[in-house]
């Protein structure tokens, strides 16, 4: 079997779960280059994941690994350079969420891999949870009846990297960064191009990281679709106890709850403490909720083997650029809610460098707008 | 001991749990009337509970009945005037919740009660309920640091008695019906009188009930308070199997989950099922989560015995008039959200007869209007 | 209302438990004495209870106090003797697990009684726990079918009091403590006086108290039942993380789980800790299962309010002398299958001083014998 | 990648759940034979699964099917002769639980494939399954302290097939069939080879199979180790609801519990049902414990990789023919003590034809003894 080649750019956090996840559960993929800004970074990880060859340009990644993938997973405001000079180069793209900073980079995104026939897929790989994916066929086959109502929530105390911290960076706080996997996930649920016509938020700041950020760091966002459905999305990174990720959906017929993370684990006491409990978890000691297999308890092998299949079989995946824009702009209409306490309809446009603005405005991030 | 005397004026669904609550659990109290329209069901009720006279008229009941407390479990159109009447006549008076229709009604009934010197509860049980009261603690102990974000869900299948669908009557849906336990709730964890500073609400229709009533059956309402802290309320009307009644509160120092039901019950599997599982709970057969001492684990016995140790110590209630009028306001603002789309500042107050009309307009119940 | 007098014995735990018990939920009882040996914890007692009148002697606090029942809340080894004193006296008796040390002591407290035409009632708190008697009402009413099979665990970290480890004063070790309970609910739970068949037992030492005690710190015990159901009994003092307590019920038309404490709890994360989660649970830090209104929950208030009406009405309670009799002859059996490895058949008797020497042997406690 | 070539021998449940296992996580390995007794269900497999050839007869799909391993999925009386015959023609083997019916099938299946230079692997998948293996890791990461007592429950309503009611070919019945699962898993949290020194069981018959079979429809195993570390295994065929399989290890210094099935699932409620919820669930109509991803979940998938490994990479799988022989014995040790009442010590041997005739005596199939 000839093995589809994988660059992966980045080599962080979610960089180590993605080569994990080929490593393990895609064969037919092979991770053959890595980048990081910093050698001593890119070494680290290559050696750690057996990668063959390492870069610290991502020109350089992209143009000499050989690779027919390019996998992104470094921060939101290199998203769309890095996509475009892929798809350029004539390699295929998965990106991790959030797709981009502005609907105007998405479009260049999205643009640039059409005009190069690349594949794009907005990495969500909540659509490939295989306890959300069970609950997705259970709406399916009728289960519930007819869905009005989805919660999703995904909370925990806050980012692994400094520059989610960094507006420019991030382009948002806990909404940019969790809420796009609640926005992506009601969607997904409603299947085919669901129509969202309005968005309503409150975000909250100043609570555990008001020293580092003005960044939303709890907020409530209701999306309501065509047909009156409504996506209830929670997101936090003040939240303490380790990484929070469950589903309700209620429909006409009844009502099915899931959690990723608690309802999964194995319930520990330990006196002592020990290693790792779960992502974020805090302390070990005394009681625990211990998860396992979280990489594909989230679903991200299947998300990255869905993808190489695509790129094999030529065919299309089933998150696409057009998706990640799509929840993008949900972002954005979040954000401009938040500011003005209205719901917004859809479609929603501004002219903003990142969706953050849209509640803050565009001089959040200046120092001195941070309290320390 | 020379017990408390209580008229209960309904028969109905609560005026049971009232009854059963003093009998088990309030010895220093005595229920002595009943009052409902139809002597049979007034009879039923003295029978069932050893009620030594009944009444189908609510003066009678309040002025032969030689009553210390009217305890009011009817429907919500007739509260204000029951409350003034007991009031006028020297009754102290327990009220179920929500106070009333409206803003000038409640301000008549707090001001009679005033003016005849008798105490007036707005028997709100979440504020007595044994598990939230430990919730209450632990937050004021300091247990989970500075609280930002609580949820209060209460939702079951649909109301026990008609007159719930219908506006005139209820003057609401499940907003009216079960918001008025966060909001109640909300406030009660903050404690003092906390302000609020907005309400913002999403609400649909037409979902199981549709043929029988324009209200919302299903709700999220997002209220914010003075420095910061929101409460979100989810209520529904149409979530099956069984009453859902649960709480989280988020906090910078950690967070706590609690279940009202679900989370006390003991787990059954029954596979030619049983009597009875829980309220609203359907059918019984296979797996059930089966419920033990509803009324104590919701407050009511608590609830019903501290007002009379109120009235025996002349002491305050904990729970006013004037906090349900506070309660009636938040629903007020809710209604008025829902049909704006924008979050409503408070104070707040029109002039509507029922608070329905602030969502819906004032003709939202003629028959042309409900589907069939 | 003329009180019912209640004269309690002991000092401790499980005397303050019934002293609140009886003061929030026994109105016809009224707490007038109490007894200890030490002045200091008499009089800090009745104070922190309010309590009328102290004793350090319990001939005197039977005789001088003008009690109508004597609570019996002391070790093991004194609640024949105590037991025959009051009712010598005429009082009633209610007494706490286990009856007593050996057979023939049981014999002579319920001749005693007997003699003395008072009323003995053995303190099973687990036949009024709300949750396990909705769990009894369900089999009752068919709900599983036919039980072949009853579990109950209770497991803690180790016992309140030194007198505990003392074998000579508590008559075994985690069994006698606790797998009485299980014995007893049982019985309860198959109804009428079920024959017990065999016990078959395996114990073990040597763990988190093995340099206090050779008490058995873990334990299986099997008991068949006439008609062939079994009931196994899990009992632990070495089982960290606080008080467990649980039931399973197996029937030949469904199961039942039923969960004293987690299963009622609320969950907190708390990063700073705080007072009190639940008995015995350790640090407060980080997750807990938190639990509220314990002595409800687990049946005290009802067990003594049942007593005090026994007493008032002139009726049996439900938990007899001699109910605590075949629970006694079940721990002996059980012990005599420890040593052996053997199914014990029942009726079973041995004379021995206390029923760990069935086990242990009668030299168990002399100081050669404990590991230091 | 030149990939391994499986035979599969048998065409029921548990041969589906290897094939589904091998296509979807191995894909270093390729079935390519299944044989079935029965043309039509052969047939129908190889088609379901995309097998390139099928047989009837165990010897031809031995012999023709050009096969690097033998996979075999039929009745344990089969098991023997099935891996003698692999063996000898040069296959390696995998064997489904139990590893045999005789301690000296057992010694000449080991010998066997010794003998001839192939490996034989004991397919246990509990050794696998990655939330046990999660605890296994906790423990030996000293999360607990020293573990003192294991629990391992696994109970649903019944075989899958008829055979299992035959004890000419099953051999024995719940504790044959899943007490093998927890008598292997005990050994394999301990590590190593370890001693067990006693079995203690308890069987009961005549539950909802009684018509079918006299076997053990439900039973508790004890199985002590050297050190003292007991096992508790719980089996049954007579629990409804669904499938169960769970654990819990206490050590001094803490405790875990986890468990596969309801401990993952999503919770639904769901009115008029839907069609699969889990392994024997019973209706899927009200509540459910729905679960997803279950052979990964129960480790077959994980269990065929790792033999593909082993015979790829010529090293020896962690559960051996050995390991599948000592559990064997801890099974005619149980039924050894169902008989005698009496702890079993170990090593233990008797001679007989199947492991419960040690329980029943060799005569219990005969048609009279069944009640019909």
């Amino acid at each position: 079997m000839d093995r589809t080649k994988v660059a992966i750019i980045g080599a962080g956090f979610i960089a180590d779960i993605h080569a994990e996840s080929y490593h393990r559960f895609v064969p037919e993929a092979e991770v053959v280059a890595v980048c990081a800004r910093s050698e001593e970074r890119a070494r680290a990880f290559a050696a750690r994941h057996g990668v063959r060859s390492w870069f610290t340009s991502v020109d350089d990644a992209i143009a000499r690994s050989e690779c027919d993938i390019v996998d992104i997973c470094i921060p939101n405001d290199l998203h769309a350079r890095t996509a475009i000079a892929a798809a350029t180069a004539g390699k295929h793209v998965i990106i991790e969420k959030p797709l981009c900073l502005t609907l105007e980079e998405a479009d260049e995104m999205i643009a640039a891999c059409k005009g190069h026939r690349r594949k794009l897929m907005y990495a969500e790989e909540l659509c490939f949870a295989p306890k959300y994916e069970r609950v997705r066929a259970l709406v399916r086959e009728g289960a519930v009846g007819s869905v009005y109502h989805m919660r999703q929530c995904e909370k925990h105390s806050g980012p692994h990297s400094d520059w989610f911290y960094d507006l420019a960076r991030s382009g948002g706080g806990a909404v940019m960064d969790m809420g796009c996997h609640g926005f992506a996930w009601f969607r997904w649920m409603l299947g085919g191009r669901p129509r969202a016509v309005s968005v309503q938020a409150h975000m909250q700041t100043g609570l555990i990281h008001k020293d580092r950020t003005r960044c939303e760091e709890n907020a409530v966002c209701i999306v309501e679709f065509e047909g009156g459905t409504i996506g209830v999305a929670e997101n936090s990174w003040a939240k303490l106890g380790g990484m929070e990720d469950r589903v309700e959906v209620s429909g006409t017929g009844g009502v099915i709850y899931a959690d990723l993370f608690m309802g999964n684990s194995a319930l520990t006491y330990s006196e002592h403490g020990y290693g790792y409990a779960v992502e974020k978890a805090g302390s070990s000691r005394g009681w625990t909720f211990t998860m396992f297999e979280e990489a594909f308890n989230q679903g991200y092998p299947q998300e990255l083997k869905h993808f190489v299949e695509c790129v094999r079989n030529d065919t299309e995946p089933i998150v696409s650029g057009e998706d990640g824009r799509a929840v993008l702009e949900l972002l954005y209409a979040a954000y401009e809610s938040a500011r003005t306490g209205r719901k917004v309809p859809l479609p929603f446009h501004r002219q903003v460098s990142r969706p953050i603005d849209l509640w803050l405005g565009p001089h959040a991030d200046e120092p001195a707008s941070i309290r320390r």
